[in-house]
């Protein structure tokens, strides 16, 4: 099975998203400079996974600073972590992954520069295993509200791929699949960055489970048809209130599944939730850029000069979401009161 | 100014829309198997379009025939329409087109071999002038129904180059901006075969209209940011219930639209209009190509193997439209006596 993101000899190694399915490369990262980089173009994308190489990215850093005193080092490190920060602004778990390392540096007082660089390549090593395990649980939470023989509707890559391993939503589906049930999907391919036809075909493909591709305006058409059993998506960010942020098109195939009474799911770590932001409309929304959508595969595919719009996310308020799946279990509405209960 | 189809020395020249907007190619057609295969592959797409290229290729294939008796000419005119009408199942103009040509020879039984010929010609041409005028009666009524300073949502390519000339959901923009109107348009993208990015914003640019082009996984975004004042769409067949089949993905704009509380407008001529169909369901999807989700542009954007749907148009049923917009104004609901009453 291909690794997402990993740690090996202090430099970060990672699968090239870009060129899935296509090409299967691994590129190595040596300074967190250009781990902010791979976020930023997207050659690791998905929120848990930008998280790890987040986190993996500061412990690079940490090793490549040059101060023998713990406080220049604090100051050089706030430097690395403010950086990486700055590659992409609506997946929290960037900013979760930062804060938690500034928090190592912080809790360690009385450590000396070399082992509060050891502290920092061990926190970013425990984050990447904890996220498999969380997705694993999320994955036996969310299984039970599969039912054998039905099928699901996922949109973009919310997998393997988009986290240390796993997955949240294909998590979801695998821990169905590992309850023995009967479980087809449906992967809208996901426009302009096309992660359901590149990354979530491939690597459900690559695992043996039955995946059909449809674009991502045939959601509609197929829900009608009565072929969609549920919806299970994962997420960039949730807000305190219970909305959520997750890939432009994600707020669609909600007003879909309400309007075909299908019930429809967040799957996602507890990193993912921003009880510090109350609504989504709080939630800042990425527009990248235009070649995005007039291009694919670097191909032209509309006239020279039109105006385009490309937001990256999009915000489903948190009445069209029957349930949020995380490790601690499923919240439901009223979602204020159920996802500030997690954190106690 | 481009033209969509024409005939021309007695062959038919189409500009081939597959190679739009890279590239501006006119091709020539001699032989209506010919012109079915350009209907078939794309070459000529929209309802209205469609129905004017049938009647031109029935025309070319009436004018080579070698029969010199009117009862064999018959015989060989009912082969050469009927290849025709095979090939595409959705859009009923195409059969609409050749019942007409068909009624050309049926109703002239005094007629010889070279007169009826040259009524066929006439007849097709007349269709193509027609299928102009009633885009701009279309254009003038629908104009009324738009705000000055809004913005309107359409879906796939109901523009000049889905008709004889000046388009039935764009003529409707064409025709609010000639009474003076200030319209903004998104277009989305319409996977699989792109026609939003490639043809509609195109044309709308070759005209100086203000277009913005998104992919179809926005909609919702921009509605939901309050950027759409309405939503018009052309359509593929409307049965009798006003039941709109039309490019797949327009339900989802539909259900978008309702739930944002946007007018959703449908712009048809009424050959458009299928009276013998009852609703909908009836309606035959057609079902292309994998490879056309697959493949964009030719490069491969999914895993090989991989299971795919394709399913070319959708159904939005009645309760979703607005209002239905023709040459003979709008009809609203109930569908079913209004529609009835254009035939009268």
């Amino acid at each position: 099975m291909f690794k997402t993101v990993e740690w090996k000899n202090n430099t970060v190694l990672m699968i090239d998203q870009r060129l899935l399915p296509e090409k299967e490369v691994y590129r190595r990262y040596r300074s967190h400079k250009d781990v902010a980089g791979a976020i930023k173009d997207m050659v690791v994308r998905g929120a848990p996974a930008i998280g790890v190489a987040a986190a993996m990215g500061a412990a690079l850093g940490a090793l490549r600073i040059k101060a023998v005193d713990t406080k220049d080092f604090r100051k050089e490190f706030d430097k690395v972590t403010g950086l990486i920060a700055s590659a992409r602004p609506t997946a929290v778990n960037l900013f979760w992954a930062i804060e938690r390392m500034r928090g190592v540096v912080k809790s360690s007082p009385g450590l000396d520069v070399a082992a509060l660089k050891k502290r920092l390549v061990k926190e970013a090593l425990t984050m990447h295993r904890e996220d498999i395990e969380i997705n694993r649980l999320i994955g036996r939470h969310g299984g039970r509200l599969l039912k054998s023989g039905s099928a699901v509707l996922t949109h973009c890559n919310a997998g393997a791929l988009a986290t240390a391993g796993y997955g949240t939503a294909l998590g979801v589906i695998r821990g169905a699949i590992e309850q023995k049930k009967r479980i087809k999907v449906y992967a809208d391919e996901t426009r302009p960055f096309l992660q359901g036809a590149r990354l979530t075909a491939w690597e459900l493909k690559k695992d043996g489970i039955d995946v059909t591709l449809i674009t991502d305006n045939m959601a509609g058409y197929m829900m009608k048809k009565g072929l969609i059993g549920s919806v299970v998506v994962g997420a960039d960010r949730i807000a305190a209130n219970g909305d959520v942020a997750n890939k432009i098109g994600t707020y669609t195939v909600a007003v879909l599944a309400r309007e075909h009474g299908i019930p429809f799911y967040v799957a996602a770590p507890l990193s993912t939730i921003d009880l510090k932001t109350p609504h989504g409309d709080l939630i800042p929304i990425e527009e990248r850029d235009p070649s995005e959508v007039t291009h694919i595969q670097k191909r032209r595919i509309a006239p020279k000069g039109v105006g385009v719009r490309n937001p990256a996310f999009d915000v489903t308020p948190a009445r069209l979401v029957t349930g949020i799946i995380t490790e601690k279990g499923v919240v439901r509405a009223p979602y204020k009161k159920g996802l500030k209960a997690l954190f106690k």
